[in-house]
């Protein structure tokens, strides 16, 4: 297998193998097991062809054995197939305002190893170096057989690392060297592997697409409540990046003011996502006078209790919540929301419960409202997220990858297209 | 050229040869003129390449040359191809509340014949009664060879014909007969011809992206004023349909209640846009008493004389335009919208650059704000729009052409990727 950035321009019949090939990984990550005949069916290619990519992907070691199944008819068993889940690793570096984190996942998206780091972020240069040194440490954990297998590095960090800092009750120190920082420069020089950035939300649901939820579902809106809320938006089965790689940027929907003594006045009329729906805005409202000082744990903790200000704050949050999702819904005719959080315990269940019957009550004439998921990974979305972009870009079946003319391995590849530089006709006849 | 319905499964190269024939059609549309070389270039294909395809593109009469070009240098000039205008049309039907309209277009989307009924909708048979009339008449354009040119029927109605009657000031009558009337199978029955139907905000935005900035731009949120206000999505050069076909439902979009004495007063502490932001809450702040009895024409008075009514009106509905496009730039990241209404003169000029100025204005903390572009059909949007329908599914180069599986020549195949039923991998290897 290889690991260099591949070029969209190969030959005709290479690229529709490399899309079917892809197409068969899929059904095995969504399956979770299946036969060859299985494989055929669903994904429409005669057995023989099946038969091809299976030896391909085999001698690869991307697929493996999982045993034998009796269909009760008579002949042979059929031998079924699964995803090897040693046979290919991504490394996920997660860089946010307050905590630093570097995962190793495998092609099942178990996370191997993890190295975590809850600081004010550093200055650039520092924060490299600490990263290196997590790599380092984290690849020891694969064999060198193992190690050739890692496709790349996937970068999670939000949008402006520098704004927001008020917001957010953070000093300014060293975030406004982020913004000028090119990270995706220096970690594929300090590293020599491929990096692959998405903002926060968009990789946390590049993971829910490829490892949680995106298994039953193709089309949904993604948001993350952590200190911020962050979003992203997946589309037939494919990420929605935006002409800046910022599509989903839920925290910016404008929203009324809130109800809540603790949320600082707008200067308009109206207010943003961020101010309401925010485990900044729960701290706000537990502790006015010093809320940073409260961590996840405390606010874990009047979750648990149900705690009185949890309960206004959660009142306010979903008020917030449902019509920048009615808008969202207006907008995208999406069939689905998944909102993951820090939070766990009964917060699941009282979010996305309280969420869709606002919803309901919300709707306009003859207008339906989206499914409410609760997502899979929690505090980890972010770190499986960025470990899952370099697999998702690397073993996704793209329609890029047919359409062609630019590099399919990369971030840097999607932002070409969702620009719309012009399609072209790399497929030679 | 064969107006059937198209079917996706076809061998590997046919796809191919189909997809790299559209991405040629698409250049020249975009191009205007361009030779063998420009294409080749443009498309990323070999000379030899574009050659077959230009002779077969010939031979089916879709295109034809536009005369010869000096470079200046030695050697031949070269010979310029362009769309055959007479290459191919389209019929468009588009049903309204208060007004019935078919024309046919010919391939570089020119109307070349139109019927209209201003009336308020009658039951749905005797409808399809009057387009049958319509059609017979607007056929007897063409020759008989130009009649096997035809590629369909575009059907653009709103998404509930139904609703909304209250607020547009409509009475019941026939319109609840329509919301279980199923229109493309009657129209197909009549006719014989395909029909690809899309709610009327999606179907004009297919309009601007094939016939209009759609030439430039290939991420577009589109919106269209008029009694109502209406949207759509476009993402990638495709159209963005959504689960149930109406992405770019704007009119539903939550925004602040209005300013104006003459708007009802919202059941909930927000009301929607198509309260603040249509032409009936133009009519409605005119004349509160008889909104309905005003016309098209009565309201371009108020525009072309800048009446202070209309100007009250037009600052209530930038300001309700605000929350919501600021919404729309933050969930998708498009870098332009597109605003078209029934209203012209100095409505474009006054309407794009109080909206430009109040997004600007309104712009979180390092957030940027999309161009503001006005469309280039006003009242012709809708029925050029359903009539661009049939073009555009049959001769643009969406990428579904390759992954395959569906018919690529309806709006039903779209139907069916925007559910994400499944990727499937029809290119035999």
């Amino acid at each position: 297998m290889k690991h260099t950035r591949r070029n969209g321009r190969g030959s005709n019949s290479a690229q529709l193998r490399r899309y079917n090939e892809r197409i068969v990984l899929q059904f095995l990550r969504k399956l979770g097991e299946a036969s060859k005949a299985d494989l055929a069916r669903a994904a429409k290619l005669t057995n023989a062809a099946v038969g091809g990519i299976i030896q391909t992907l085999a001698d690869e070691g991307l697929i493996s054995e999982a045993g034998k199944r009796h269909d009760g008819g008579r002949g042979q068993p059929a031998t079924l197939l699964k995803l090897a889940p040693r046979g290919a690793f991504g490394f996920g570096v997660r860089i946010d305002r307050t905590n630093l984190e570097t995962v190793l996942i495998d092609f099942e998206g178990k996370v191997i190893g993890r190295c975590s780091h809850d600081m004010i972020l550093p200055a650039p240069h520092q924060t490299m170096q600490i990263i290196r040194d997590d790599l380092d440490n984290l690849i020891s954990l694969l064999s060198e057989e193992e190690k050739s297998r890692i496709t790349g590095i996937g970068l999670a960090q939000p949008f402006n690392l520098g704004s927001w800092l008020h917001e957010l009750g953070l000093p300014e120190a060293n975030f406004k060297l982020w913004d000028d920082f090119d990270s995706v420069a220096a970690l594929e020089k300090e590293t020599g592997f491929e990096v692959f950035r998405e903002n926060d939300g968009t990789a946390a649901a590049v993971a829910e697409l490829f490892y949680g939820h995106g298994r039953q579902h193709d089309n949904f809106l993604y948001l993350f409540l952590g200190a911020a809320i962050g979003g992203g938006l997946i589309q037939n089965g494919d990420v929605s990046r935006g002409m800046s790689g910022n599509a989903g940027d839920i925290a910016m929907m404008p929203v009324p003011p809130g109800h809540l003594t603790t949320t600082p006045k707008p200067k308009k009329d109206w207010d943003i996502l961020l101010t309401r729906a925010s485990l900044v805005a729960l701290a706000r409202h537990i502790n006015p006078s010093d809320f940073s000082a409260l961590s996840r744990a405390d606010l874990q903790n009047a979750v648990d209790e149900n705690n009185q200000l949890f309960a206004e704050w959660l009142e306010d949050c979903i008020d917030a919540l449902k019509p920048a999702i009615r808008s969202a819904y207006a907008l995208l005719d999406i069939p689905v929301v998944i909102i993951d959080s820090d939070l766990t315990g009964d917060f699941a269940d009282l979010l996305t419960k309280g969420l869709a019957a606002a919803l309901e009550d919300a709707a306009p004439e003859a207008r339906e409202t989206p499914e409410i998921l609760f997502g899979n990974f929690g505090q980890d979305a972010g770190a499986v997220g960025a470990a899952s972009l370099p697999l998702f870009f690397n073993f996704s079946p793209r329609s890029t990858i047919l359409t062609g003319g630019v590099s399919q391995g990369s971030a840097g590849a999607a932002i070409h297209e969702a620009n719309g530089v012009g399609h072209s006709a790399a497929l030679a006849v």
